[in-house]
């Protein structure tokens, strides 16, 4: 069956999906509002500015057009920016058929509102049941994913026909989907592990060494599993790929570039120069401001988030946050890893 | 206060945990059976066979008498490959003072019986309380903790207070130590994620991108967890520094003989071969064994271990191996990765 697909913008990760849904022989309309990069899409199949190199098929068709794109879509999938998703949501609410598939793949929160990107959908899209909004994640690099590099990932729906529906769309032999209920585990998880990638930057900026990083992602995942818990998720969530398996991908390559802006504050370049050189958006530094807030909102004890607070945002020296980390008292404390967030379910 | 401790062997991680206590103010003894390797310990500060270019602490005095070793020792370190952990057990039997601490660093199962160390060392030194028996295990590469990096581990022992004992002997600014009741789950962790780097290091041989390697450590994870629980051990330790963050740090070095091992399978040499060419004992090959049959007796699925004892024993193609994992029949499955496992604890 072939349907009227549509992803919601151009970036690295939106045309990866594009790219997977036309191997699976969907028609894919892949908006974005650069008229270039359009131009550059369905002349020459090619989006040089993410993905150098790549020819990409011709069953995607690139257009500027939101109402082009939404209108009479079977499926859409928004891969917008974080600080992007409510104004994309509440354009399309004049073309969208209310009974289409909405998929969305983007991690963060909102700012100011702290609000998951299935939250802020929902405000803007009053039309759509909200229990059928699917959120995508796990350990996947667009470049591997467009060459068709082995990769699994989850959707998540608390309906979970909706969720069975995004996987029949984009399940092939490359590209491996599993569904899970649990729609709040896997928006915090994609968003929290932001956090632990900059902090691991941090640590090989550092020169500490992978013992020190393997017990930073441990213990990471242990406080983005506690404060995930109290908003609501299911723990189990994050011993998975959205969980585990992201934080992994993400806090090992040197490509990400929460990785990359991590290490250069360990060098000791103050952020707001970091963030200009990169000349990017750096999800997991705006992550770590909304996940210190969330874990006092939800009372969640997140000692890795409060130092890198305090490097980002009150001029901590990174040695003497990771200092801190490592140096606590003496205590004899029986391991704490991820046992509190599970214990809470055991209760 | 100082105490006399003694670690036997004189490896690389012998070497790195006598360093630590030589650190702490102990006064430590280094048994080898190598009698050149003991008196370039003693005349020379080194261990230039498995730590070039370190000067080891004029704290730490070498020995090949095992008697001179475990008499009067408060404290006995066991670093001993799991093949020859009886039968060091045994020896010492006739100079070992009862009330000593006994903590082993192996990781692995015995041939044949498929028992965890700690159960080999019991059967061997009945005098000895078994409550008392100490596991060390963690992210922990010991060239990394001889140069002082910031560095986790778990000390499990069913009696609290010997653990709480190991914790003292060890504890310092660099090395962090957690105690743990689960001494099961700390054994089959660090004896199971040997499995894993193979898998991973075949993975990375193959080409198959980071993706697929977090992936293959995500699931493989939720499978060593299954056999684990099986055998008794507690499910969250496996989401603990003994579980995922062992697990993250050989997975992802390429120190690790285990990775390299399965590299080099990748590559289509045959399993002799690169046993032979590595000159070095590969516990992830033996462990793969012992854990097929263990997954036998304790009816576990482990499609990973399965795949790998394929390729390693039935001359299974890697590719082949790495395809029928991936390929499996489409199925609406509910994401499984460690949830059989835990959900049995919330039974």
């Amino acid at each position: 069956m072939s349907n009227k697909v549509s992803v919601l913008v151009a970036g690295s990760w939106g045309t990866a999906l594009a790219t997977v849904l036309a191997d699976n022989g969907h028609q894919v309309l892949l908006w974005s509002r650069n008229e270039e990069q359009v131009r550059e899409i369905n002349e020459q199949n090619r989006n040089s500015r993410f993905l150098q190199d790549v020819e990409l098929s011709p069953l995607i068709v690139a257009t500027h057009s939101l109402q082009g794109a939404v209108e009479g879509a079977d499926a859409i999938i928004m891969v917008v920016p974080s600080s992007g998703m409510r104004e994309v949501a509440s354009n399309m609410r004049p073309y969208l058929n209310k009974d289409a598939l909405l998929i969305h793949a983007t991690k963060g929160f909102e700012t100011g509102s702290l609000k998951r990107m299935t939250e802020v959908i929902a405000d803007e899209l009053p039309e759509i049941n909200p229990n059928r909004l699917v959120v995508l994640s796990g350990p996947s690099h667009a470049e591997e994913v467009i060459r068709k590099c082995p990769t699994t990932v989850v959707v998540a729906a608390q309906d979970l026909e909706a969720a069975e529906a995004a996987q029949d769309l984009l399940i092939n032999a490359y590209f491996r989907v599993y569904t899970n209920p649990d729609v709040a585990g896997v928006e915090v998880g994609g968003a929290l592990k932001n956090i632990i990638a900059l902090g691991a930057g941090l640590t090989d900026g550092l020169g500490f060494g992978d013992n020190a990083k393997a017990a930073l992602m441990t213990r990471g995942l242990a406080e983005i599993a506690r404060l995930g818990t109290a908003m609501g998720a299911n723990p189990l969530t994050f011993a998975g790929l959205a969980g585990i398996g992201d934080l992994i991908v993400t806090c090992t390559s040197q490509h990400s570039r929460n990785w990359r802006a991590g290490n250069k504050l360990a060098k000791g370049i103050p952020l707001d120069e970091v963030l200009q050189e990169m000349g990017m958006v750096v999800e997991g530094v705006k992550t770590t401001k909304a996940a210190y807030e969330l874990s006092r909102r939800y009372d969640a004890t997140m000692p890795i988030t409060d130092e890198l607070y305090k490097v980002l945002f009150d001029g901590k020296s990174p040695q003497l946050a990771a200092q801190d980390l490592m140096g606590r008292v003496r205590t004899h404390e029986i391991e704490e890893v991820a046992t509190d967030a599970i214990t809470n379910v055991l209760k």
